[in-house]
């Protein structure tokens, strides 16, 4: 189902435009009685949004969400949980030549052959990334849920233009540390990194051009055994949900696309008891085995694409006219959505994992 | 559904274990009439099938597809297609010492945990690596399918242990080659790599080790407009099928994660008008933009990781007794299963983009 | 999933509670580039609201929906199309002694168990039949999509205690009539019952009781040859969607239970070419043979129960206390909802039928 | 899903032909380590299989079930659990006639346009009543577990051709006298009127006719609190369920179509307190409220269509060739089928219940 993420008896919809009336998710088969802090839930959403770093778009969105449903006196009330977010500071006049020149990069003419002319293609329309915001919204509150079995996530900008942050250790995520990230300017192990990463998204912009890179995730306190062989494992999971976040074009579990160069006696974890539980030495396999979780922390990896809106003129096609053309967008665009895209990332993440816990 | 690909009406069932009675798999939705030559269904499965190519392991089974439903005077019916493989060749003694000892890399802790010690341990059970060849089955009927459509797909070694392949053009996939690629006795662009490769399979294999690689896989003749945005777009669906097999534990679309490190003007892919025809200069993005096929080839890459099953002695844990132990693997295994893995994810993509078809 | 239907692609999501919010729906799958009649929309609705019929409880809703998304210049986008309905003319101090005594043939018990007490009880929360009020849009939308393929459905009162209309024509549903069905203050074929039936429906609410009845509903211009053999026939999607609607507690299709007590040669629908296209003679089986359409036209008849709100003092249990009590149910109640289940029920059919269509 | 049932993470796939190499089932998404008796299920089996009663075909299948997969060293592995019937005594022959003219009451032509002539018209094919062997299989483990559980069912004949048995009390299911209907020659809980009803059924096979009837079926020991209110309650599973068995027209839950003439103060089931648990006085509405189970026995209605292959000559259509034609059907042919269908009613209700508790 093209928006909505359907795992077993558990899904989250996300519907909406972008310059729309509005925005938002249904979020079905989430247990009841389960407590919400309104706050931290609006702090997660407030990560997602454009800050002053220099590195994101100027628009402010707001991004109130407003519950309408499954939610009473504090509560999940067990029945399905909506909420939407209203669109407002919408300069649609920005986008004025969208609908006849495709821009490059973007889905403006795959979309236009998918539903035969009629998505609204204002701001991306429903391919927008601004539809990230509702998934987050309900990652956040899958999250909270989460929390409260003692798993928690944290992603963080891995890399920016080939600027690196640290990897988080793989065997023990260290919580106080994730708390931290999510508080930083830049989602950051090494705080240190945040002015050359700011450096390059500058150079990048000044060129009237973009950057791209790497999120790492982390999800930890899961307890083993969870998931499934074959087709509906962690990776699957993980991977649907996180391949619905526009801009993420590769993913790799624990040391990914690095066990290619590797021997079998690097890689496998050497097993141990550490008292009662059965832990691993190293963790290349991201804490998953046959789609089933080990209890070491769940690692992976996205590669996020530069920010395709760039400000130089570029050769495309006008789709309608079925001539080739040049375009210039205009608009307010990222010139690098790393950042951003990082709560999304955990947010996908969080959604995926308690699915398999409810 | 773990062991069921489902996307909308259509679906793949997969079920059996390595060492019980039979495997097998029921397909759900396909088109009715279809005209399916059983010849190049096991010829495409032979191509799964342990060789003498110095790489495989020497185990022999015929794997002859049994199919009891859905297909009547050469023709698909519409109503579930099944097809059994009887297990033969099986010496589950050689497999005497699974059931205490976990083999790191392996599913043995995770699914114990998983089914409560109950899963069926022999040769792996269901998380074997012979489960594939249902699903080989069942991509080899997909993919006639396909190219009865104009679609073909190929996949192929892009590397083991270091040693790397030619990769696809990214903008033409020559029909002609992929004919002969499939005929190699190793899947190969650059046949001349041959060599190097079993080399380097040799001399771990004399260590008693083994190594990993990667698969480049292509899908020509895809016409504009296929997949969704969001979760169920073309990403989405591959990956999801991908990551059903074992050993595969990332994967890229297009540029993949070398898009972290380049700028949007270099990866933008530029549109043209080739006579009536939209194409992109380049097909950084693989030939899908917001999930949507672009009517360029869709190109992903996996990484294949090393066989777990080596012959070194492991440390790792006995899971009933909770306890460190020692263990050393007997029985066959592939030193190398990336030769063998190829046309299990071209399998994985035929059934992905059929979904969208039908 | 709960609160959705799901046919293949196809979905319609339905959430809120009768006195949160709001409450909505959000269809799925829809086609692109249809366009749609609000007007149409709205009219379809007006058929649920309560009406001056004497019947219908007093309760004033304007339930005008607002679609937030899918839906741009008059037209489908293909993308997930959501609506919202404000919940306004909530009256919650009417229903302050719900949430300790179970009111008999309601919810309230089963619903406080199943959510572990954490649902929100106001007026019957999600259990309320204003959730068919999002049901009936959703029915709505796809009934106009119906329309413009030559498809049309009308659902009428069959009977109100034991006060019956006459069935349709089985082979044949005449357009004009049904058109005129809906406009009717009551739908019924034959008028002249409707003061009958309303006198029965005084009755009972003077006694402060309630009554139940029939709604059948016919679906005419479906082509032969939509729907599938076992569990994806037309059967089992419109009673998957029918159960839906509170107070719906049996389906028969065609004769029904009248087969019970009927010969093959009685029931079997003789078949003649009618110019180039198969017809039946009779129509006994309702247009469906082994799941799949016949091209007659579709029938079925439900039950209705008697509103299970009666203002008679009623013997139940308190289910916080353990302990039995009385109760009086205050607030306004349809003495009988079967004239207002009408539109819910065609709207059920209309999802169903159209699910096979896209 | 066409010929699956699928409930959240649980499924049955039913797979097969009537006169192709073989049928059978694929359950996803069972507990593991689950122990099954399968001389249990060969009982449950052989309640559907045709006997010497007078009543059914003469045509003597063992349906012996083969598990491929799933079940080890006596219990479930949690991984699929597939089975497969070998198709053995088929005359073909006598179906000779089939694929040109239509036998009325059958799915040969609605079957014919969906698949467009492609699907396996011998002996009906996957349409064929044959396919609820593996249905019941599937039932018969699903039972086995309820069971375990404390939770058992039952199907009886309610009536055939005008001859009623007893109905079940309806607030309290006597576990003794299931067991005995199990046993019986016809599953009676009035065992004198066996006789009547095989009157009736020879005197309509005389006159070369056949006969319908109704089932009636219970499910005690359900706990209070399963289901879901809307689309996924118990009502939508088990009439989704039951619509896939051939020849059912009609189900009703509880009073079903009675409630249609009755005061709500008449059908409102007065709740009390039994000790600790919440109980009903009456059962009027079949142990659901709001699609969730009350804990008072579950208990629906169905009706069953007399069987459509009777011996007499019939009008109909050759599809073929487009003209009006007369048939003669030969082979074996149940004049009633009601006494073979409870067990399958029976088993579809099972698989409903159990998908709620796994």
């Amino acid at each position: 189902m093209s928006s909505e993420l359907r795992f077993g008896d558990f899904s989250v919809s996300v519907f909406g435009e972008s310059h729309g009336a509005g925005i938002g998710a249904v979020i079905n088969g989430l247990p009841s009685g389960v407590e919400l802090d309104m706050d931290k839930i609006l702090d997660f959403m407030a990560r997602r949004a454009p800050k002053k770093d220099g590195i994101s778009t100027a628009r402010s969105e707001k991004d109130m969400p407003e519950i309408l449903s499954g939610f009473y006196q504090g509560r999940t009330t067990g029945t399905p949980l909506a909420a939407i977010i209203r669109n407002t500071d919408t300069r649609s006049q920005d986008y004025g030549n969208i609908s006849t020149a495709a821009r490059p990069g973007h889905a403006d003419y795959t979309g236009f052959v998918r539903y035969k002319g009629a998505n609204d293609p204002r701001g991306g329309g429903h391919f927008s990334g601004r539809l990230t915001a509702p998934l987050v919204f309900a990652g956040a509150v899958c999250g909270q849920i989460l929390e409260q079995r003692g798993i928690y996530s944290c992603a963080h900008i891995l890399s920016i233009d080939n600027v690196y942050d640290h990897r988080f250790v793989e065997t023990e995520i260290d919580r106080e540390l994730t708390e931290q990230i999510k508080k930083r300017e830049l989602p950051l192990i090494n705080e240190r990194k945040a002015e050359e990463m700011k450096a390059r998204v500058k150079t990048a912009s000044e060129k009237l051009d973009s950057v791209g890179g790497m999120i790492e995730c982390a999800v930890a306190g899961v307890p083993a055994g969870i998931g499934s062989p074959m087709f509906d494992g962690i990776e699957n999971r993980i991977s649907q949900a996180v391949f619905g976040i526009p801009a993420i074009k590769a993913i790799a579990f624990g040391r990914g696309f690095g066990f290619a160069d590797l021997y079998g006696s690097e890689v496998n974890d050497t097993m141990y008891m550490d008292g009662d539980t059965v832990k691993t030495a190293t963790n290349n396999n991201g804490g998953i085995y046959g789609g089933i979780s080990s209890g070491m922390p769940i690692i992976f990896t996205v590669a996020v694409r530069p920010t395709p809106s760039i400000a130089q003129p570029q050769k495309t096609v006008d789709f309608i006219k079925n001539e080739d053309t040049e375009l210039v967008i205009k608009g307010r665009h990222d010139a690098c959505i790393v950042p951003r895209a990082v709560p999304v990332v955990e947010a996908a993440a969080n959604i995926a994992v308690l699915s398999f816990l409810i």
